[in-house]
């Protein structure tokens, strides 16, 4: 069972907003077992509307349309269904009693005319009612393919495809199953990652696919498994993930939405230790994509951002001297800032970066993309040398997630300890 | 002039990630005149590839495809181009020295095979140098019609065309003139700034449109100017910003991709003063806002994280007194905490943001969203009281916003004195 998302809207395609409604419709539908096998976002042109309603009934059987409901002039689609599948609009009772409610309620006046228009839908389509607005969804069947027309607010039509369209979807149809499972892996690009893991992507049974989703140091692979029998799909997956996962082992983070954040915040919590961060060039950034999560006051204890070199010592105890030796970007200030930080905040755990993220060199003759990242442990301190490229925005990024990164591996050697 | 826009990969079709390539890439066009009529997300499948070729060939005279250009093998944009221009790839020296020089430098290793490949464009392609990455970007003419096709990532696909795409497009085809021009405003919501300037939009020239972008605070006010003249429609859009600036006063902050923390930058660059920040429940945020940006070295002190509430008294000298009598959530902390952190970094100005970010209340009875901003100049400290709501990527982001938005109104004010 495939299905097309039609979008309807100037807006789109001017780049003033992002499409973020088609997203959440291909999840919802894939949860199902119903494959969205494109998403076209078009003009509200009624030439257009009809051509791409033509082009998608060759590739899908469910057609679902988002947009150009509302009342005003410039909203042309239930026009243009009523052109496209030779009907005419009638008014619909149920939705007119809910649109005169919902305008006494929320808006304490009586319909104007312009809304009671809102009532008007095709005669051949079944209403989905649409609890959250004035515009509802419609449900309209053309010999084996079906049309699905919903408002294009975001909060109206979620509503409209948890509640309606859903549910109807499976029980008019019998659907196969899909499942998707996603592997997070942190420090190796995408290219090594292919290597390392060819073996096993080469021998994948013919129904499960992989794909490689990879963002600033971090790769996520895809696996999706479609199959009539849910109980024999899972089972395959789970036997895949168990073949590959020992051949990840220091690059795996975890599934799904998982992070390096998530995973050190659920590291920290159950351990009952405690975390602080020194920066230099990533500049807040670290304590920030900590920070950024909720419930991290329990270990999250504080970080500084020295930016300036002299609030290295002030803040932090680094000596002049060390400075003056090493330069500022060097392994023995990041060491000092650690172990600095870790005494102020007297946490467990610590971490430092300083380097250069650009685009000029600064108070040191490091090259741009010169990073140090320190970690100290109860047990012990490392630190690590890295070059990650001239941009400012990655340099500093990449030394956020490297640090991260480096941060889980001391914690879970600390715990072998 | 039309253009569409072909996104490849299952990714956004299973709704896993949000398409906002076509976002960035429309608005490109639009402000070069080039209209942009469909956007079409779709499958890692050849032959739905070359059937969306075929439909998008239809209806516009440049095609622009993003994504399916990694090396790994689920990217298959290139071998279907080559089916689709009857083509066979060779292998591009440039690029391979590209590439070769890249690994190099990054990753300080020789390339792979795998990576090799990427060298490899079809033989009528003009290559797009990708100056971030290793898929370049290709640019085919069949006829009348224009083929580019792009990498997905979104910095890479960005630098190209902004780098290549634009100015090779400009160059070879003659478009309307349509100037853009964007207002940058802080401080008031979009309804209200709505009604501030209505006398104005009502009275805008036919050839000239406005749109309004609201986010966390700003407003940006894009205004739109389409004709042939290029002198006429420079000086129409002068003449209308002329006339609404003296109405937009203390909210405005500047033009196109002004932000509050690039005009900070500026003012204190100009003045030679410092700055440096104290955090609470922005986590970072602030500090990271500022030093994302190039330069700031000059003038950014740096910064502390007091995330735990002792930390406030151990790092900025912030009374244990103080904090049980008013709560960690309050005006006195947030004063002591900005007084602390102007005489640990012996900055010039300083900001303090103490609050409840949520989404359960903390070490204070603060309601979630309760937000104290504190700034310290030279001559005096100001402080004031916030509520931002309970969402708490919202709470941190309109904090950081109005963190700035207060210091700049104090700089100003400092110069007046």
């Amino acid at each position: 069972m495939n299905a097309e998302i039609i979008t309807i809207g100037d807006e789109i395609l001017i780049g003033q907003i992002v499409d973020t409604n088609s997203a959440f419709i291909a999840t919802e539908l894939n949860k199902i077992g119903v494959s969205v096998v494109q998403i076209s976002s078009i003009q509200d042109n009624k030439q257009h509307i009809i051509k791409a309603f033509q082009e998608a009934e060759t590739r899908a059987d469910i057609i679902i349309v988002t947009g150009g409901l509302g009342p005003t002039k410039d909203d042309i689609t239930k026009h243009t269904i009523c052109e496209y599948f030779n009907d005419t609009l009638i008014e619909n009772t149920e939705v007119l009693a809910h649109i005169t409610q919902l305008f006494q309620k929320i808006a304490n006046k009586p319909l104007n005319n312009l809304n009671k228009q809102q009532a008007l839908v095709p005669s051949k389509a079944v209403v989905l009612p649409n609890k959250n607005g004035t515009a509802p969804g419609m449900w309209i069947e053309k010999k084996t393919k079906t049309f699905i027309a919903l408002p294009g607010v975001p909060y109206e039509m979620k509503a409209i495809i948890t509640d309606e369209v859903v549910p109807l979807i499976t029980r008019k149809f019998t659907l196969p199953y899909i499942i998707h499972k996603t592997i997070v892996t942190q420090g190796e690009p995408e290219s090594e990652l292919a290597e390392r893991i060819a073996f096993w992507e080469d021998a994948l049974p013919q129904n499960i696919s992989l794909a490689y989703l990879p963002n600033l140091g971090m790769v996520k692979l895809r696996l999706t498994a479609k199959g009539v029998d849910k109980k024999k799909i899972e089972q395959q997956i789970n036997n895949q993930i168990a073949l590959i996962l020992p051949h990840l082992k220091e690059i795996f983070v975890g599934f799904e939405e998982a992070s390096l954040e998530t995973e050190i915040i659920k590291l920290l919590q159950l351990r009952k230790q405690t975390l602080s961060v020194a920066e230099s060039c990533t500049g807040g950034l670290l304590a920030s994509s900590i920070t950024k999560n909720a419930g991290v006051s329990s270990f999250f204890k504080g970080g500084v951002v020295t930016y300036q070199t002299e609030t290295k010592t002030q803040l932090l105890g680094v000596l002049p001297n060390t400075i003056d030796k090493y330069s500022v970007v060097s392994a023995a200030v990041a060491t000092e800032m650690v172990v600095g930080c870790q005494k102020v905040f007297q946490s467990d755990y610590a971490i430092s970066i300083t380097g250069n993220a650009g685009p000029e060199k600064g108070d040191s003759d490091a090259e741009v993309g010169t990073v140090y990242i320190a970690v100290s442990s109860p047990q012990k301190v490392t630190v690590e040398c890295f070059h990650f490229g001239t941009n400012r925005y990655r340099v500093q990024n990449k030394a956020k997630n490297k640090a991260l990164e480096l941060l889980k591996k001391v914690i879970f050697a600390s715990e072998n300890n």
